[in-house]
């Protein structure tokens, strides 16, 4: 059978891996510079580790910015680099990474996406966030069919006797979710499957969700989680530690476990890309990896006095868009310039131009 | 004689030379670990080039801020450091700097200000703005008796003729302020001269300056200044070029001449410090010059990839910081931690702490 014939790449400047804080304004820099992005992650939805792991946690030491949450963050640098309208592909993660005979990389995701680049930045953080997988007895066989890490089409859970297991925001809004629908597709009764009584989730979140166990609408159950049963491969009742130490048993056709995200730095690892403790040896002029028209910014880089800030992250995207210029637009000369003086930059962010007769900052970048 | 024997110094942890954006955030990184700073700078206001040259031009590449001005962003700033209480030395300048025998160094500024601090951080850009001199003919004998580059105080001037010379912000405050006075310190008359009947001021101000000369308050000429007589050492009167290109003549006891701020780098060339092309040369780990426990951050660095942007500066105030640590805090650990997590950061920042039952973010740091 000869192979399916596959679709030319999307053809852009630049490919960024990771939308994270840093990947977005890795966006920006390059669009200052006239370059245009395609933006991989492997999460549902941009932000990073910040949004996903705790979108609603005060952060403090972005510069002139006393305080904001993950998702504020990267809500403000959505809105920052919305005049260069970078093209997103969400949930799905890099597979292949090859340089081409013209110099250029063909970038491949899991979804099938194939971007085609002259210069790629790997922002990747601690790599890409995948559901951590729940250790308990006779869980594997499951995985996939009767336990699953994500929420399915309401379709999928049409009657059934569902159980969430997880005390976090992504287990409360899935409960929450089951637990009101309501027509052909609800379940046949949800159960929220949680340690002990206390939730991380937020104080809203977890008030919701009481109001709903107080309607009759969701049961409770607190104890660690203790094994899976199956019988003929189908999921049909769980075992968890109840607070008198005895087994309870529960009855359930499904399984959501929301038990956090945890990051694998996944094929990153297998470009050969000179790496160093799991981080990837860069320059501190362009960040460039050991690869030429490969750079790596953020969390994921490492180099004499790296420290894992956003803040630092934001200077590595800057040096290092420029450190791409000759891969991006080779030959071409482009001036160095600020975006509180420069009539070009103020048409690129699309923002009025100033009044002809205010002149330039005396010194600035003299 | 002898010598006046001068009080002992302040002592304190840190010296920051220069209190513009990347000074100020100097303070925040130096204050998350345990550092107290004293700031000083030439102008006699926070905020460096952006407020004193161009408080409210628009600034669109500090991450996460689509937008702000030099003076929203030195606010922002100067909101976010408050928890660590900066000691700020403003309108004087670094007159001297040496390491004393305990490896120390003595500061001493042109106010007589005089520190004892262990790390020093030299955040002053270009250098420290001073008031433009005025090239005029006659113009250098009268300086600091008859000409002057400052708003002095309102006794100073009682009963005499003034022209504000300059069509700026600064210019168009002193001449709305001096036209305004009543009583026994107001001068005889006011008069603006400016080269042409067009100002960069704010509209506001412009406006206001306008009502005071529709209202006889404020005297309006326009022409370049060709030159100052004086009469045995004293300012008579000044000349400028009419629209009709003949020479006009106007009266005056004192002129006061805002031409806006120019950079000297000053004392900081003397210091002994490698520079390149008038900055000084600074390492990607540490951002520490040649000498030992003298760090410099932002535009007055040079390294390899350098980018004169504030944001840059941010990122090497961070790692300057810790670069300090052995000279700051000698022989003690101090643990690298993340102000969305750290109870000890939380304190330190004066924010409550998190719930006790709300574990960290799984992979922060790690």
């Amino acid at each position: 059978m000869p192979a399916r014939p596959q679709p030319a790449p999307l053809e852009t400047d630049a490919v960024i891996i990771g939308a994270g804080p840093v990947g977005l304004f890795q966006v920006f820099e390059l669009g200052l510079l006239e370059a245009r992005a395609h933006v991989i992650d492997a999460l549902p939805q941009v932000g990073g580790q910040p949004v996903a792991l705790y979108p609603g946690k005060p952060i403090y030491d972005i510069p002139a910015l006393a305080v904001c949450t993950g998702q504020e963050l990267a809500d403000a640098l959505m809105r920052q680099i919305a005049p260069f309208e970078p093209v997103f592909h969400l949930g799905q993660q890099v597979s292949h990474l090859a340089r081409q005979a013209d110099g250029r990389f063909l970038v491949e995701t899991t979804a099938g996406t194939r971007l085609m680049a002259r210069a790629v930045f790997i922002a990747a953080g601690v790599g890409a966030f995948q559901p951590r997988p729940l250790k308990a007895p006779g869980a594997a066989g499951l995985e996939g069919t009767h336990l699953l890490y994500h929420l399915p089409p309401p379709a999928r859970l049409a009657g059934q006797r569902v159980v969430v297991a997880g005390g976090g925001d992504q287990a409360l809004e899935w409960a929450i979710r089951l637990a009101s629908a309501t027509g052909h597709d609800a379940p046949a009764c949800v159960t929220l499957l949680h340690r002990r009584d206390a939730f991380t989730a937020a104080p809203e979140t977890v008030a919701r969700m009481r109001a709903l166990s107080e309607a009759g609408s969701l049961r409770l159950a607190f104890g660690p989680l203790a094994g899976l049963e199956a019988e003929h491969g189908r999921l049909t009742r769980l075992t968890y530690t109840g607070a008198d130490g005895a087994t309870q048993f529960l009855p359930v056709d499904t399984l959501l476990a929301s038990q956090g995200m945890s990051p694998r730095l996944g094929p990153v690892a297998d470009w050969g890309l000179a790496m160093e403790r799991k981080q990837l040896v860069v320059d501190t002029e362009k960040f460039q990896t050991s690869e030429p028209g490969i750079f790596a910014v953020g969390d994921i880089n490492t180099y004499p006095g790296k420290k894992k800030l956003i803040l630092c992250g934001f200077h590595e995207a800057t040096l290092a868009a420029y450190g791409a210029l000759p891969y991006l637009f080779p030959g071409k000369d482009v001036f160095f310039q600020y975006t509180t003086t420069s009539p070009r930059l103020h048409r690129l962010l699309g923002v009025a131009p100033e009044a002809a007769d205010d002149p330039p900052p005396a010194s600035d970048g003299a």
